[in-house]
């Protein structure tokens, strides 16, 4: 056992002299942004720290990145600077490859690929990489015995992948649900504590550099998309369904609606739900209502937030930055850290949880069969008995109701219409699809009618 | 390196077939009450997920609790029974010892120490006997080269040890609170939403199981002490000082003061806090105001929440079950289960995330200057000057007043007697002790003065 540990490092009782006398884990970085400076900063600040703490040093030996003229304000003499990421992979010597580049095709995806090929770990925040490629990459990952760890990829800072992989070992999970997208959530909350409308919030989340200068990758739910194709991953042992997911965004979301919301005792959120159902498995990213009073409709601003439910443990849920230099460095780190720990061709823990070999195709559940309530904003005609048809196309369709309200004359309508919104009971969202298509058949209907899902937490 | 992952037992990327010709990890568990008879149902229950997700079978072959003949509604044919934990740690033939028997003395405390010196690894839900023995067994485990995981310790199923032991490496923690006794957070929920006293929420508590017979324990909040004192020394790397905590409970805490917080915007909890101060390390338990908007206020009931600020993440809180014989068995298995995917003899993770010898001695933050804002509700004679003179005593001493209330003639109080409710600015434990005790000399206080401290998430 002593001739054992000893060969790939000291264990904990050790001293700090032996310490440093262990062999150092090294590390190559590609990609120096706002990601890879910081991590780079960290862990050349924190040397002694990381070497107690992970039982051997961490050191960086090579870097590459775009371009090698700009200053990042990070020291990297002693640094080997290579021509790109493949060369990297490839060539220089070291232990984990970091990928911090982005992107699903191009250099990241073959430099990870030569990475893993060569048998070295590789610890990557690219969710698109992963979205689309992981369970291949995984697959390459566990025949060669080495770590392919990606905490950094999903809702920044939070330890939702370790929780999913390793705190939920021996746990049926139900449903996995979260706030994924820090632009998306930025802008709702400033919509509702302003009373801004949607294009002006995404001019200020711009101005302040929360929103890209081409932001439908955000506010469209593709971001939160791939996040959530990991997640379900994780959750249900499904091979990865990146292009499976049913997709709303939050342009259509009105100021009207986030009051209404309001007043009926909800908060909306742009959120991603992942759920295990009779028909299969559903994945959706929509702008949902939950409770005022849950936890989840408090996280506020850029924060991120992922709920769990499964059988033994019961719910939990993570809030935390799901973005940012520090706090995306801070979950890269942590994997390093793992890996540090552990020792080369001993990995045991399946990169999604389940052996890549043994995910299961993605069985996918219909949009058409999601259960559960609605949020329903009609402008119609100010005309005698448009209420009752639409109470009675309600009926017609089997969807019962938990509030029906009608206004008149607000600062919602213009003086010949009226609002009418609706919450119901579960139901489905063929039932409700049904019950809209009718009700726009009978013309008094004026504009699009507002539908948003209702989600709520387990009792 | 095929050798190597060999002898312990397969790779992820082994087909089941092979998995379960690996080395089956053999597991004796110490104390069969509710959690460890949710463990025996588990395990046997998911034998073949969790073998697959381990990468070998988990086997439970030996146990002992303290009555034979109890039906605990779970099949224990072909597990040898032992006739007490410690016989059990040190004759059993297993790779890991599960303490589940509670205490930090007596049978638990002798049958862990003989489990490590055995070399076996412990996984245990004792927050007693790591409270006051962690360090020294945290100090055998690292000689031996195995493995203490303790996750049910703490929060019941909420991943904080992980997160605090992995995922933050590198992470300089600022502060760690949380809500972590679900009797103490359900009664101070009731009182809040039905507006009953503390005695008739502790009774319903003890009718539904949530509280002890003897609550004194967790409503005292030593409960929470042991806890946060783990937590502490996870965080700040001091030995853990379990006694060196100031403790207050919830017994003091009157509806009175539950709708003086919420008309001020604030909520009352039971929080444990450990927070890294000039002068050393602060920890204190106590009834805590916190914002009603932010997060950790929305968490009722027996809910558990834990949030954790460190420099380079920023502020992660999880929120879960904190107890309950399955959330603590999810806790005890995906520790079951981290040993399942290491090597014996080459634990690399130090029990406590430092080495336990590099552990410092613990510096004690004296409460007196404890900084922050302050909840003061006074009962005074009706005079006139009372309201002055309580203003210049607080001023006397230096502290600013967010808001000063003065009520007459209410509910509050009857009709010759005021109430005067201040929220004041940042300041220190010592101006408002001395404030408090120049105000009790004025001859004008009826009763004692009620103080409670107020605590804000980071900005």
């Amino acid at each position: 056992m002593l001739r054992g540990s000893r060969s790939g490092g000291c264990r904990p009782k050790d001293t700090d002299q032996e310490f440093f006398m262990a062999d150092a884990l090294k590390i190559g970085i590609a990609g120096l942004g706002t990601v890879g400076a910081s991590l780079v900063r960290i862990i050349q600040s924190r040397a002694n720290e990381l070497a107690v703490t992970c039982g051997r040093p961490v050191k960086i030996v090579a870097v590459t990145a775009r371009d090698r003229m700009r200053d990042r304000g990070i020291d990297l003499t002693g640094i080997e600077w290579y021509g790109g990421p493949v060369d990297l992979a490839q060539k220089a010597d070291i232990d984990v490859f970091v990928e911090l580049i982005g992107g699903s095709e191009g250099a990241a995806n073959a430099a990870v690929r030569a990475a893993l090929a060569r048998g070295l770990h590789v610890v990557t925040a690219n969710k698109a990489l992963l979205a689309y490629h992981g369970v291949e990459l995984a697959q390459i990952a566990e025949e060669k015995g080495v770590l392919l760890n990606f905490e950094a990829a999903v809702a920044g800072g939070i330890p939702v992948i370790k929780a999913l992989r390793e705190s939920l070992t021996g746990n049926t999970i139900s449903r996995i649900y979260g706030i994924m997208n820090g632009t998306c959530n930025y802008i709702l909350t400033r919509m509702e504590k302003e009373g801004l409308s949607f294009a002006d919030c995404l001019k200020e989340a711009q101005r302040l550099g929360y929103a890209e200068a081409d932001p439908a990758f955000d506010i469209e739910g593709n971001d939160t998309a791939h996040k959530l194709a990991i997640l379900t991953t994780l959750a249900f042992g499904n091979r990865i369904a990146a292009d499976d997911i049913y997709l709303e965004g939050i342009t259509n979301v009105s100021i009207e609606d986030i009051r209404a919301a309001a007043d009926l005792g909800y908060r909306i959120k742009l959120l991603g739900v992942a759920q295990r159902t009779e028909s299969g498995i559903e994945q959706r990213v929509h702008p949902t209502m939950v409770p005022l009073d849950s936890v989840i409709a408090q996280v506020d601003g850029v924060t991120n937030a992922v709920a769990i439910e499964s059988d033994i443990l019961g719910e939990l849920l993570m809030v935390g930055p799901g973005a940012g230099g520090n706090a995306t460095a801070s979950s890269v780190l942590g994997d390093i850290a793992d890996i540090a720990k552990s020792r080369p061709g001993e990995q045991r823990v399946p990169v999604f949880g389940h052996p890549a070999k043994a995910l299961e195709p993605y069985r996918k559940a219909q949009m058409q069969s999601h259960e559960g309530g609605y949020f329903i904003r009609l402008t119609v005609l100010d005309r005698t008995g448009v209420f009752a048809s639409v109470a009675t196309r309600m009926a017609e369709n089997h969807i019962s109701l938990e509030s029906i309200v009608q206004r008149s004359k607000q600062h919602l309508s213009p003086s010949d219409h009226q609002t009418i919104i609706l919450v119901t009971h579960a139901t489905t969202e063929d039932s409700v699809r049904k019950a809209v298509a009718s009700i726009r058949n009978e013309g008094y209907l004026v504009g699009e009618p507002q539908v948003i899902r209702i989600e709520r937490p387990k009792e």
